[in-house]
């Protein structure tokens, strides 16, 4: 049977700029637009040309080889032609290949924001088409609010859609704009529209994730018939986000339901990258990836020990809905307080290090583990810390260097001129090859002075940790009153752009800081000099 | 019409534990179930006692209220009989109203990890479930891999279900336990379940996000006649997470296509808590709320200047699916809203402070309030500072005492004996009535030794903070990288048993942690003072 196609439309660069605390420049559009490009999405919609300075900047060329560059924007004014109507003519001079015009389809919108007759208004949606169409650019609708309009009026929701379809959209998009529509009411309102004469392959689907259901709620629509899904990468977008195409684009790919039906233009090679188009879009917004995001999550396939994990060893496939190959990911059993010996040596496998399992050096490595957790340490969350202390156990660590001893000192005081001040300063006594350095710095506070006079001056190592950075770092206090203990994570990273957490714990919260602190630059140190090691920080 | 009752079970204590990065202690278990219980969850499973000694230990007693406290476990073992099953009686001497059977219901997984036949399976079932039922607890059974199972061999799978259901149980869970199950196969296989004889009143479903729709499967499901909703707050869990309840909640009240054929047990008072239920579940776990979580997050009725927000400040309705208040969150456009300053007044109300609408103090407040909130402060979380800080703003608070300078030393070096050694101290100078004193104290970490130098002489006021406690004391990172800002909450109590919450914020987590016990002292002066303050502590 021929499988139909499904469009994969993405406005990560137009709703996703909506979204609270994003914020791209130029720069950021025009790398995100090459992923997106590269990846395979048929439309990539980049802004608004005319709105702002940045995306009037970025329509100055055509910023896609393959997909089609899409220019949002709105339909003509009430009482202007569409060839005098100045946002339209920006439009229209935009290097773009398909334009898209936001269209109310709610009459009450249409009275309250546009302030213009029901009448007027698909008479500017007619115009504003037209316009385009003799332009030779594709034309494309985004009908505004359409879900909610049709609920009030549907007449008028429908005669908005087909004063596109007439004047020769290519495509007519239904917006949940609110995001508050359930996934069977789309189901009913888009069988509705088709049954009224609008095809479903003229058809797109623009979800909000408001009751989070942007995923259900497209492809509800795709089952009512639309071929078109606008999304955005990691589901970024206004107020809860767009429908998520990393999680879309698998799910039609992969599950036999739809895969049986339908296919877009990303093949099985390009969904391999997925995990990696998602992870260097969020590195891109600088922001930690969602472990539990479906399918490219760190989490998405990890399992921890419990009633799964041995049965997972047993047969994956049974405990995965896919595999974790086919998008790019990577099983994981985690290591942790619960971890049988099985887990064990899968991890460390993973790690570059291979070991018998009836070595006993692993029942002592599982045994300190096991002790360690005990007392509060998270390996689960602190891979290089783990790796140091199995290769530790299992094998050789130099002693690159030797801290002999530190001291941090925090004072506030008002300073000569009255004012209310904090310092923070460190100070560390070094041993390397039987030379004693003492380095002090101050920092923000106690454990950043720490964490610099430590990387001050490391001797013949010095060079190995310029480009060493801390990147992240949590504090967790495990039980409460005056004898609390407090675990530290630290994430650090370098040049090559890998990052790795270490883990410290102790009663002390510099102390936990320091052990943390002390594993990460033993991590890459060890990570220079073993191609295992760097690979598994990858 | 009479509407339907949907019972809504909570599986964060046992399926969110298995949550990558999530452990928790007996206290936090203890804390989790109380939040549930005063929420209105109608079943809080606990964990699995027998399987590790935190369960067993939760598990020594009943945590609710009001909630039916659930025991989750194994059926009995192929070859002993359910009185002689060791993992049976652990949950039968439970201290549990419900105790919550897992069975598998695919064939392949039987004869795979339990290695029996199917038809003993069956008749582990069946035993099972009567020795619940004979014990006096309600019977239920979470059918685990149900939806794949059914794929695979409909009769097995129905004939599991039959079993729990024939042998008594009140309820029998269908689980989509890997996560890969779409909406409409839900719908079609549960619409075949009810139509086999098992009556939708005596159904749940338990769902996973692995394709981001634990909420429209869970929501297909009740289409198709179940009528108890498994998942966990803020959507924890294995992998990709449960169904979230913060999410379903409010859909099945807020949305007519529900609410006016179905009711939980939440009304609309407790409904304007989720926000802060989720937010203190969030806060329990150490992390950074989501900002785009459907109705509770921060971003969830924010909108960022742009074709938007205009309109919505001419009617915020039309562009919100629901009223940010009926969920107990806030607006968020770039003016001033008048629901803040409602949220306000009702804030002092609750702590005995009543203020007048158009008293100017009252925009100072609140423009405070957000001052420090956008620097990270975090009010909600930290009432006694909010009282203070009101109190201060809107009328008088005295000058207790003055700290003038303290100053934290960390050491770590070895002592005569060789042996490494921590030591933290703190000095402190304190003006009371001109009357200077200078303390100093050794603690466990240096946050604590300044706990002790600041309560070892305050004077006169001594006496009165003898029995100030510190009882837990959390960190958080706000930004990553080395100027990150760090907030810290203590939570203090005393010899009355009234607890209390204060804040403190800074680049260096020791002024932080000061911030905080300063507010945590001058809180216990002013409640030993005034009634009304005492009262709000309560």
């Amino acid at each position: 049977m021929k499988r139909e196609r499904i469009f994969l439309f993405d406005t990560t660069l137009r709703d996703g700029q909506q979204t609270p605390g994003v914020d791209f420049s130029v720069e950021d559009k025009i790398a995100i637009a090459a992923m997106l490009d590269d990846f395979g999405i048929d439309y990539v919609e980049g802004g608004y040309p005319g709105a702002n300075p940045t995306d009037t900047a970025f329509f100055a060329k055509r910023r896609t080889r393959n997909a089609r560059f899409v220019a949002f924007g709105m339909t003509k004014r009430t009482g202007v032609s569409a060839a005098n109507d100045p946002g339209l003519a920006g439009l229209l001079q935009s290097a773009s290949d398909t334009i898209c015009l936001v269209a109310k389809s709610w009459d009450y919108h249409v009275a309250v924001a546009l302030g213009c007759t029901n009448a007027e208004n698909l008479d500017n949606i007619a115009a504003s088409v037209e316009a385009v169409v003799i332009s030779g650019r594709e034309a494309m609708v985004d009908c505004e609010h359409f879900f909610d309009g049709y609920k009030a009026n549907p007449d008028y929701a429908l005669a908005c859609a087909r004063a596109a379809y007439d004047a020769g959209a290519r495509w007519i998009v239904l917006c949940d704009t609110n995001g508050g529509t359930q996934p069977q009411e789309i189901l009913t309102i888009v069988t509705a529209v088709v049954a009224a004469g609008i095809p479903g392959d003229r058809l797109g689907i623009h979800a909000h994730n408001d009751t989070g259901q942007a995923v259900a709620n497209s492809l509800a629509a795709v089952e009512a018939g639309v071929r078109q899904i606008q999304g955005t990468l990691n589901g970024i977008g206004e107020r809860c986000g767009n429908a998520n195409l990393v999680t879309l684009i698998p799910t039609l790919a992969l599950k036999e339901v739809y895969a049986s039906r339908f296919e877009t233009a990303i093949d099985t090679d390009r969904l391999q990258e997925l995990t990696k188009l998602s992870h260097a879009f969020d590195e891109l917004l600088n922001r930690s990836p969602d472990h539990q995001m479906p399918y490219v999550g760190a989490s998405a396939f990890a399992t921890k020990a419990g009633i799964h994990a041995s049965a997972l060893l047993k047969d994956p496939r049974t405990y995965e809905h896919v595999t974790p190959e086919s998008v790019g990911n990577l099983r994981k059993v985690m290591v942790s307080d619960q971890g049988g010996k099985a887990n064990f040596i899968n991890a460390l496998k993973r790690r570059g290090i291979v070991v018998g399992k009836d070595d006993p050096r692993l029942d002592r490595l599982i045994s300190i583990v096991k002790e360690r957790e005990a007392t509060g340490y998270a390996y689960e969350g602190a891979d290089a810390s783990f790796a140091i202390l199995a290769r530790r156990t299992l094998g050789h660590v130099p002693d690159f260097f030797h801290v002999e001893s530190f001291r941090v000192m925090v004072e506030r005081r008002f300073d000569a001129n009255g004012q209310l001040k904090t310092v923070s300063e460190a100070v560390v006594r070094v041993l390397i090859d039987g030379e004693e350095t003492l380095s002090v710095a101050e920092g923000h506070g106690p454990v950043n002075a720490l964490d610099l006079a430590l990387r001050k001056d490391l001797g013949k190592y010095q060079h190995e940790i310029a480009d060493l950075e801390l990147a992240d770092y949590k504090v967790r206090i495990l039980n409460g009153g005056t004898e609390a203990i407090t675990r530290v994570l630290i994430e650090s990273t370098d040049a090559t752009g890998a990052r790795w957490w270490t883990v410290g714990v102790s009663d002390n919260i510099i102390d936990a800081s320091f052990q943390a602190l002390m594993d990460s630059i033993v991590f890459k140190l060890l990570k220079n000099r073993d191609g295992a090691v760097a690979a598994a920080a990858e």
